[in-house]
């Protein structure tokens, strides 16, 4: 068998060492080329001498000589920076870069290596909340594959396999509901972060599960969704599903549902993502309708979580207001896990930044990176007003 | 548009009524060459003076005179007897077959449909129970496509487009349970025909309604779907799910599970078998989650619900055994229908023909039809045999 030979950017996340997990289980099928790491050096040095990649790369250049130290006897190659992250990944040698970056971060690197012509499983929705338009216009002109790794947006790519030539009438993404499905705005505005990091279904990066529990995380698939499926904001429809079993939904225009569902096991999304098309064998735990007698599906509340209406409402404005949303929201779940904002602020500060920032109706590359770092800024200043009324009323 | 011109092998019954709704809002697409009819010499008449096909069949041979006057003015051709269904379906004209008759007597036409290259859409789900294997062998000689109208199997047939080159793990065909659903052998050995007649979900002739009550349908689909998708007995589950919602489910051998779903209403995998592999736009009411809040899912009974039980080992035993079945189960819905035996004697009297018949390991056509004559006399002899037996316990 001819090995795939993957470039794995965030090697060290949730995302990433799941990845692993997979190439692990199917050695015979992928050589691991890159690995990266924002900081976590322990975890990196441990994979790279398992896996020997050709390069690794540690974002923080201060740790460079850690990593070099570690990996000096072999002939693996250490890079340093976050600049690196582009370079890494358009060696000839790589067939398909896995985008597993947190945050807005992951932009670049994954433009680099759609540009250099590799395929992509993206985990980071973020390089298309960010740039949607822009990524998918060179995702055609090169010809590359986008395969998501979202288990949502992989279950409507499943569901569209064979599918192409069939207009989608609308789609549904599931949604767990998070820890605080049921709960009221007074009992919100008491939550701290070791609740909020309470999945109760996916074991995810903080992030991601802080983005779950205010249904942030929905918004950003909705807006992923829109792009790499070429939909309409109102075809998009978000419904909430405590099982977290059937991983979204497309009705096409007879009217006819298909469906993706599975135990919630990012393993799978993430293999099908390496192996499309071909489906493989694995060992990973089935699904079994005696364990869920019940499936069942209620209306997000998206008054309490006002999360998914600012992200509706950002796509329908268009332009780089998606970019700003991912911004602020970005700042603020970082500043909520170092405990300096309340759970409620968070939307406040989403909303009141998207009001601030300059919209461009169509915006550049670099327009969505200017937006970006002026979007942080602004969250940032409003953070640091917020903090001290959050203090003062705590 | 080149239109596509079908033949309709029972016209007049509820999938042949069905059918021509669909027709009917997509006139643009079809063409309507043949319509046939057992008994029902009104509608037949009816139709063909709306649809205005090239030929029309009247099985009953003694209502030749009434259709043939009725459709004097019209260029229409009208034939008469069983042996005519074969012929008509032959006609160069024709591109699809819609085998839409009930029980073994659609084998033989459907079967002169394929040898003549015609595509089927299947909704005589007894062609496959009775000659599976054989039926399969000319479907693959011919070079023709077999397009499932079953909703379960439609549903299969719709989550496998794409995915031909992936191996099935399992199937999961959805029941609803019918009508005595959590009843238990002392209540069903009370029921008479008109409760088994109310199904709870979907609209249906009289021999499948019956054949949902006692979940033979469901055992009939379990033997049909093994030869459609070429699996084994043992990758073939059955779920009762009361809503109806989910049509069926395949499971890949990655362990990703795809459904299809919709409301039920068997002009959706209809039109989808007429219209494969494109989705034409429609007006059938569209599924809504605030309507299904809740979809469950339990074993199936097949203990107090025997006949399941029965298919499955008419699978198992394989050759002729299922078509012992099928013969067996049409006679004893017809005497139930009259009132002749009680809902729990079918099973016994399809399983007591089941032990008389002699099985054939690898049978030919004839030795099908042959197997089919023989366990309905043997299912008839039973049946009065029986017949007293309740008259006098009654």
């Amino acid at each position: 068998m001819v090995k795939k030979h993957i470039a794995i950017l965030g090697a060290t996340g949730s995302i990433g060492t799941q990845v692993l997990d997979v190439v692990r289980a199917q050695a015979d099928r992928f050589e691991v080329a890159v690995l990266t790491a924002a900081t976590n050096t322990r975890l990196l040095i441990e994979q790279a001498l398992e896996f020997r990649p050709r390069a690794v790369v540690i974002a923080d250049d201060t740790k460079y000589g850690e990593v070099k130290a570690a990996l000096s006897h072999m002939p693996t190659q250490v890079l340093a920076g976050v600049a690196a992250l582009e370079d890494v990944v358009q060696d000839d040698e790589i067939d398909l870069v896995v985008s597993a970056l947190v945050g807005s971060v992951g932009l670049r690197p994954t433009v680099a290596a759609i540009t250099a012509g590799k395929d992509i499983a993206l985990a980071n929705k973020e390089t298309l909340v960010v740039a949607g338009q822009l990524v998918m216009e060179l995702v055609q002109k090169h010809g590359v594959r986008l395969l998501p790794v979202d288990s949502e947006h992989s279950a409507i790519f499943q569901c569209m396999v064979g599918e192409q030539h069939n207009p989608i009438e609308k789609i549904y993404l599931t949604a767990s509901g998070g820890p605080f499905r049921g709960r009221s705005l007074e009992y919100l505005a008491t939550v701290g972060c070791e609740a909020a990091l309470q999945h109760p279904n996916w074991v995810m990066g903080a992030k991601i599960t802080i983005d779950s529990a205010t249904l942030m995380n929905k918004g950003l698939e909705v807006i992923e969704a829109k792009w790499l499926f070429g939909l309409q904001t109102r075809q998009i429809d978000v419904i909430v599903h405590p099982q977290s079993i059937i991983h979204s939904l497309v009705q096409f225009r007879d009217g006819s549902i298909k469906a993706q569902l599975g135990l919630p096991d990012m393993k799978l999304p993430i293999q099908y993502a390496l192996t499309h098309p071909e489906r493989v064998p694995n060992k990973l735990r089935r699904f079994n309708f005696a364990d869920f007698p019940e499936l069942t599906f209620e209306k997000p509340d998206a008054d309490t979580f006002r999360n998914l209406a600012l992200a509706y409402r950002a796509l329908e404005i268009g332009g780089n207001m998606p970019c700003i949303l991912n911004a602020a929201n970005e700042v603020v779940v970082a500043a909520f896990l170092r405990g300096e904002v309340g759970f409620l602020q968070m939307s406040d500060i989403i909303e009141e930044t998207m009001g601030r920032v300059t919209p461009i109706a169509v915006p550049t590359m670099d327009d969505c990176m200017e937006t970006d770092g002026l979007s942080r800024d602004v969250a940032t200043d409003l953070v640091a007003k917020f903090k001290k009324v959050y203090h003062i009323a705590k």
